[in-house]
């Protein structure tokens, strides 16, 4: 049966995967380790396979990634930045389940209200000082906060809305550990007023309870293009 | 070395991969989604790769189902019908752990008992009065049991044997959610007298300890051709 | 060793417990069921534990739920409502990740934007036309959306911002599936302008880009006392 | 506040834990160990807690249990007898997933058809010659059989319904392994028609498509005074 | 979009693929079973797709796997031998998390300490006298002994170090399951004395408190090429 | 019938649980967080219930620990020193799946080839020059090594056993995030050689093929006394 498959079955069938991922998941491996290839080099189809790599061309870069001492830039209207090292940068953390970033803030910079919808945010502050909190789901809304200083830890649980806001006077730098290999963000002003296309106004203004210039005037300004 | 690799390789390496599905599991993504690509209509192979279609080309519709609102044909010899909306119907639902149904009987149509493998259900009663139960498993074979009516909820513990018959003179209808994308379903009378090929009439007389008569007349109701 | 232990020592011990719930995960469980002990209701402290029931004392009751046929009261602000059937209202859903709800739409009701940290939703539309949609994580904000009639399914994926609105002249009712026995919900609006207490104004500021008074405003409108 | 809770408190509170298991999981465990306590003894309650043990008191024998070269009693009318080795009997096995079983099998001794809906087995042949088989959810309800011979490994999908039929003149005898530490056996037989109570007869009268003295005879069958 | 692809496309993309396997994982799978399909033989590319076989060309004889009544070759410096059958053997494994192993003693020979950094392990011994043990992590590394006799149960829990010494005069036979389809095995002395290519002295040497002597004598025993 | 429990009842009921830890694992919560609460203060008894804190008083210093800015003491004969914030630190990561180290060395310091049974680990170098690596299991013990800098990540597999070296003149300092509350340590040569009892020099004779005066040294050296 499959013999007579004709030749050009073969495009036809790869196209029709297309690309992007397999669905797979952060609980434990079933090897050693599975790194990730990124095909997205192959002639311009942006593509995100998580197929392992041969282990036999698997080297130590595969499990490295540079650059971290390097300060990220903050001259945006947030005054923040945030650098993932997620599966997307190091393969190696494919099938691992753990992430890791760096967070830099300019004096009164802000990590605004945003989510990871697959992983808890473990912190370090390593210069500064940061005033962070986060909100508890429905029950009660209940926002916990605290200011850390150097060498403070804080914990973020998975998916809830949390923030990190530098209240010092200088620059603050902090590393965070993510339980997920692409624990993903939510920066709420941007998916509820900077989505593509914009949510109907009808409904940000009967959900914000606001006049419908507010929420008009919060659409301009997290349309795509106004974001920084 | 890939270099090499001559041309003829690609189908070969292709159709070795054949069809059929890559494992995955129902607990927590690895993205936002991974809408399912269930290559079957290409080529007349039929496949079901649960690969992640391309995010740039996903739309609303997939993860979107219609019809539900249409009574299930119930007439049969059972007098029900279960319409699974299951990830092959919505393929949206690949990665997400959840599957949904719609139950119909005619009056005092059932049922009948049956396991799903990989999945617990929770119903809501939409319309008339249904006679619902589980057993246990051999610690006991405890048989659980509730008379439901409109609005009524009941769960059915993953992997326990169920059923629900309608003891009312009218229609009845339920909703039901499913803890797996794709939760299978094993009815016990087709599955132990009507298998394909039959199981031994051997060790089914043993099993049930009855005459090997009544075993015979169960095989033949329930042989694939006679089912309905 | 443990014979000497002093008698006083008993409650001691089990108040150091307090109270609340034993962590526990929604993958498979170990047993048939394990009911949840709601122990609320022993003098006075407010406890939940999710200890297993004595299977010996389990009933059908622990399964079941009655009500959902009574529309919920949606004489609020947002006209809508939801009464959802988790693992508090239910016991016999602990340990098994799944959960339903209800969902009552007045005209022109609104199911504002929101997430569930812990789990998928499916919902099918059983009475009215409904307008849905979802967004994305950050690398897009992409927002998906569709409207939905009687009978209709639709998918939002775990820890994604989505809402429901009622574009119809008359009520509406969906009844929804969620993959988690405790999924929570997050209301964007009150978690981020009603919270206990209130996010400081200067963080809110600068996240949404607006002035002060705007932000005043809206945490007027959200603390909990205001909100109905 | 907890200061003043009165004394009778805690028996109240104590009793309304009453018995049986946290609920616990299959997945990576929390620490290297955790032996079950198993309080059952305590004064006339039985309980299963699955509490750890202090692992200051844990020894070697927590991990150990014997006997497993004795054949298990085949005198039955089914002729075979299964010898499991779950966290009940070896409390050492709590939270890692997997236990372990003895099969023995007088000679044309059936293990009936049953499910396991906590766990896949994987059992190897000891002694004899059993004839083995599967079948596969309603997609196609297909029979997978084989016969084993010693030293012969075979494997039965979780949730599948399965049975081994020893179809030698001599004894067999397989040890099974099993992934879960408490996987569960539903015998259909038993289950269907020997629940207590009772399934009504008019259920399984259509379920099975027999008459009702067929159901009756199986009842009386399976009740739980006629097994053996 | 698609069609524009140009043929060249499809071979480029496949061996970007390259080999070896997709990620996936030992808990619940999404179907009855998804056969492996290892496309090792397929012109010389030596692969590992754990892709599902069509369940149309399925057989029995995916989840057989023949030969453990054969004992394993003990003549080696260690007098003991492992065959495993995890998924690489028998590929209806792939995706129900579990594998079973026989291991053979010469009299004296010895399973040398290695750990399972994917399985828990529970063994049966078939024949002999086994003295067995595993250390704890470094709490306390505390070492849980016990010697076994035929019949007698023990476990290993994932990820510690532990060993089987064969302490009798005869050869002894256990088997065991273990809790992964590919459990993996770390042999501590070969892993850190034989590792290719090996660690730097220097590490070695603090790290054992040795003479560079030691570490060099230990560094040749365990090269790949003396290893037997 | 709870009612008439006699009095006595409790403190037996209670000392049988006596302590330690309800099994728990990694995976997604049941709820926004269950704060570990840790009786071990409580009369005397050691205890590690990770039982949830009642959600009324957990308060902001439940998720926070300070201290990771001062630098571990390096003073002992490896020269390096980790200071792990697990679930036992930091009770608020109970259930979140995630913890943090910081790891100093001294020139030339070495944290000795080990394994996390429980977690991948990913770190940043944060000051000085670091010498990494692990090895794969007995598939093919393929060592994997790389020099890094201050800013580089590099990613240790879960359970693989891997070492950290200051190779530079200076201190060195890492911050690490690992994918467990309670990842677990098991340093290789203090488990091998230095276990509580010791192991048996026989078996550490055979499997490191050497005399058993340089078994004899290691395990001097090793011996809980003098490790330091």
């Amino acid at each position: 049966m499959m013999r007579s498959a004709p030749k050009y079955l073969v495009p036809v069938a790869l196209l029709a995967l297309a690309c992007t991922l397999v669905s797979a998941y952060d609980p434990s491996p079933l090897q050693d380790f599975c790194v990730a290839i990124n095909s997205s080099t192959s002639a311009g189809i942006v593509c995100e396979w998580k197929f392992c790599k041969d282990p036999k061309v698997v080297t130590a870069n595969d499990f490295f990634f540079p650059g971290l001492q390097i300060p990220g830039n903050t001259a945006n209207r947030l005054g923040s930045n945030v650098t993932l090292v997620n599966v997307d940068k190091l393969p190696g953390l494919n099938t691992l389940g753990i992430s890791l970033a760096r967070i830099d803030f300019a004096p009164y910079g802000l990590n605004p209200p945003h989510t990871h919808p697959r992983g808890t945010e473990i912190i370090v502050v390593a210069e500064g000082t940061l005033y962070v909190g986060f909100v508890t789901s429905n029950t009660d809304n209940k926002l916990f906060t605290k200011v850390l200083n150097k060498g403070d830890v804080f914990v973020f649980p998975i998916g809830l809305i949390h923030f990190q806001f530098n209240v010092g006077k200088t620059n603050a730098v902090a590393f965070a550990g993510l339980s997920s290999q692409n624990p993903g963000v939510i920066t709420i002003a941007n998916a509820v007023f900077g989505s593509n296309p914009p949510i109907n106004p009808d409904v940000l203004t009967k959900a914000f309870q606001v006049d419908k210039n507010v929420v008009n005037y919060l659409q301009k300004q997290f349309c795509s293009d106004n974001r920084n």
